[in-house]
């Protein structure tokens, strides 16, 4: 069976050579990082589409949300808020969709150019009708089905177990859980006294994956979900449970990543990328936030990248855009644009600490843009060349700029340098 | 001669009572940083307004620059600016105006509720007619006329002298000087050959400050204008020289604060801040960004937010908000009302960091109001509850909201745990 994992492992790197470039690595490098499983490669064969790299070596990449709910419904406008994401600098798109038909909803998704992920016990609750009357079969079910349509990667919480529930009554949390996935299968534990499926049939789930090329987003049913729950003990036993795991995914040849929090303080954020990305033996981190602060609701786009540069910085690999919408709304087109270009920001900054040889050449091309007042060259540097152009040019497309006109500190510098030094 | 600095270390702390009650200090606590020289009260007899503290002990500030330009000069705008600032919760008000009638528009800037800073060097050299024919006696004219005005607190660049040039000179920057006060002075000093008035006749600037009860802003002429310039000398000799001047103008009874950096690497934020805290005797730290990246113009609030927030968390005392227009454009009223309200969750992560036992109260009682779903509690402790309400209801006024509707994680959880819990 066909696996990039595998072909790594044998030195067959031919399937690397585009991702590779676009990274600005050497296929051997990143074949190694792969083999090593601190890099993973979204590849699927079933479908066609810019392969994304996540993990050491590779730029900061971030996944966008979109999806219908059973309150607000409208495919078209989820398929919108998906392109207006691509076109801000989305590297992957997850559909999670709970509202309407849900195989149609993904098949449009599937249409799209970068990698798609989801997170198959939404719609397995969904034909469950609830959640308490899910079976382990049905949701092995949903996972095939999602699977042959040609999803690239899964969230799966395999971590969310009988003794992380154990774990989460020993040490309680105000906000319980707020991961739904994470809701889901704490409700089916606490309703049948059984062990997930997903960590009880683990083998099993790896057997799927394997077969369909998909890799494995070691789902974070546990982050906290409260500034005040961030240091309780039930995200931590959920990380050792998930270091575990994508040990044996890795040697099973299936690739995986591990999702973290959460809720947190800024403080905090260093020393947890670090220590998870330890137990899980370096796996690409894939965060959602951190978000640094919870009084800031319509602000969380905000909170979510002061971060999620913070990750990034100390390690964290891919980051999922919070929308200015997040704990309020459905987010709408504009909310998915915010979010996204700010989401951009952040993981870049990641990038100037993690391969800043390589960022330095933009950067410095932006400061000569700016000292010569080059505004063309400025915008065809900038991350959103052509929001900066419109902001420019609202005050006339003029050769300084409206806030200092002629008293352009670089102007009167450069005027004072050349008569004198 | 009255002043807050002198009656702190007599002991009479009459003058310090409602601010000191504000930030939930007691006013010996207040009294003893502010002798210290660690923390500053701008409160200026001439007028009436809020007093603020900034440093040690306290909250972390923000101001909001306003002001008309010779491309745009629209005064009405620039209130309407000023009063957008207040409301979205700016601390502090600079009015950088360098177009139409300067001493009528800080009339009406004087009359809002807050401490209004200025940059005196703007108006002297508008009146100048040129920035070389610029004479000392008109700058000291300039700022006595400001002071008399009842101005609370001024940026004046006494760190920019010959010393500095000589170190651009040896370590030269891609971008020269930016600071438009820096370049000023530095372009006075290259076609004079003299040194700078404020540095020359420091003592004499104190005399006029110390009259008018006025708070110095030690600019920060040459922080980095570029990415790639944030480790060259001239900053670091601009410190020094700034930690000289603190300790003369503290000594003296003025009371005074730092201004900093500027464009720099994310990783470099933390030992700048300290270092600068450090060298300047832990004076209070005005921060201008620091930007973190070059290329997101548009998105340097962002930029801005994220290396305030890594500042504010280091030490920083007083954040200066980046409009989303900066670099590009002067700044209209919804880039400044987007920019406080960005700067405003920078400052408070810092706050979170500094503060954390005060903090830690509003996020207990955030976390239950989210746990219970209770949207009026929720907006009520949110820094910006009305539009949080605002993008809640756009999909109507539900229980839970528009993301999950029935799959909310915290309501199936809540439901399971009732049952076997």
């Amino acid at each position: 069976m066909h696996s990039i994992l595998r072909d790594c492992r044998n030195g067959d790197l031919a399937g690397l050579m585009e991702a590779a470039k676009a990274e600005g690595m050497t296929p051997e490098a990143l074949a190694g990082n792969i083999a090593a499983g601190r890099t993973i490669l979204l590849k699927n064969a079933r479908r066609p589409y810019t392969p994304c790299v996540i993990g050491e070596g590779a730029r900061v990449k971030i996944n966008v949300n979109i999806g219908t709910s059973g309150q607000r419904c409208d495919p078209a406008m989820e398929i919108e808020k998906a392109n207006a994401a691509i076109a801000n600098g989305a590297d992957a798109i997850m559909d999670l969709s709970t509202g309407g038909d849900l195989a149609a909803m993904r098949k449009e998704i599937l249409k799209l150019p970068i990698p798609v992920g989801t997170v198959p016990i939404y719609e397995a609750v969904r034909r469950a009708g609830n959640v308490i009357d899910l079976s382990a079969d049905l949701l092995f079910k949903v996972i095939r089905e999602q699977a042959e349509q040609g999803v690239d990667f899964m969230t799966l919480h395999c971590g969310v177990n009988l003794e992380v529930v154990e774990t989460l009554r020993l040490d309680p949390r105000v906000m319980g859980v707020v991961s739904r996935g994470g809701s889901f299968h704490t409700a089916m534990m606490l309703a049948s006294g059984e062990e997930n499926p997903l960590y009880a049939e683990y083998e099993y789930l790896l057997e799927i994956l394997d077969e369909y090329e998909i890799a494995l987003s070691l789902g974070d049913g546990m982050r906290p979900g409260a500034y005040v729950d961030s240091t309780r003990l039930a995200k931590s036993q959920e990380y050792l449970t998930l270091g575990k795991l994508a040990r044996v995914a890795h040697a099973r040849g299936v690739q995986r990543m591990i999702e973290g929090p959460g809720h947190m303080d800024y403080n905090e954020i260093s020393y947890n990328v670090k220590m998870i990305k330890e137990i899980t033996g370096f796996a690409p981190l894939y965060l959602l936030g951190p978000l640094v602060t919870d009084i800031a609701p319509g602000y969380d786009h905000i909170t979510g990248a002061i971060g999620g540069a913070a990750a990034a910085a100390a390690g964290a690999d891919f980051l999922c855009m919070v929308s200015p919408s997040e704990h309020l709304a459905l987010p709408d087109t504009k909310d998915i644009t915010e979010g996204t270009r700010v989401a951009k920001v952040a993981a870049h900054v990641g990038d100037l600490s993690r391969r800043r040889d390589a960022e330095l050449p933009r950067q410095a091309a932006m400061a000569e843009a700016r000292r010569t007042l080059d505004w063309e060259g400025q915008y065809a540097l900038s991350l959103f060349g052509d929001h900066a152009r419109a902001v420019h040019d609202r005050d006339g497309a003029c050769e300084t700029c409206s806030m200092c006109g002629d008293l352009c500190a670089i102007k009167i510098v450069e005027k004072a340098l050349e008569k004198k030094i």
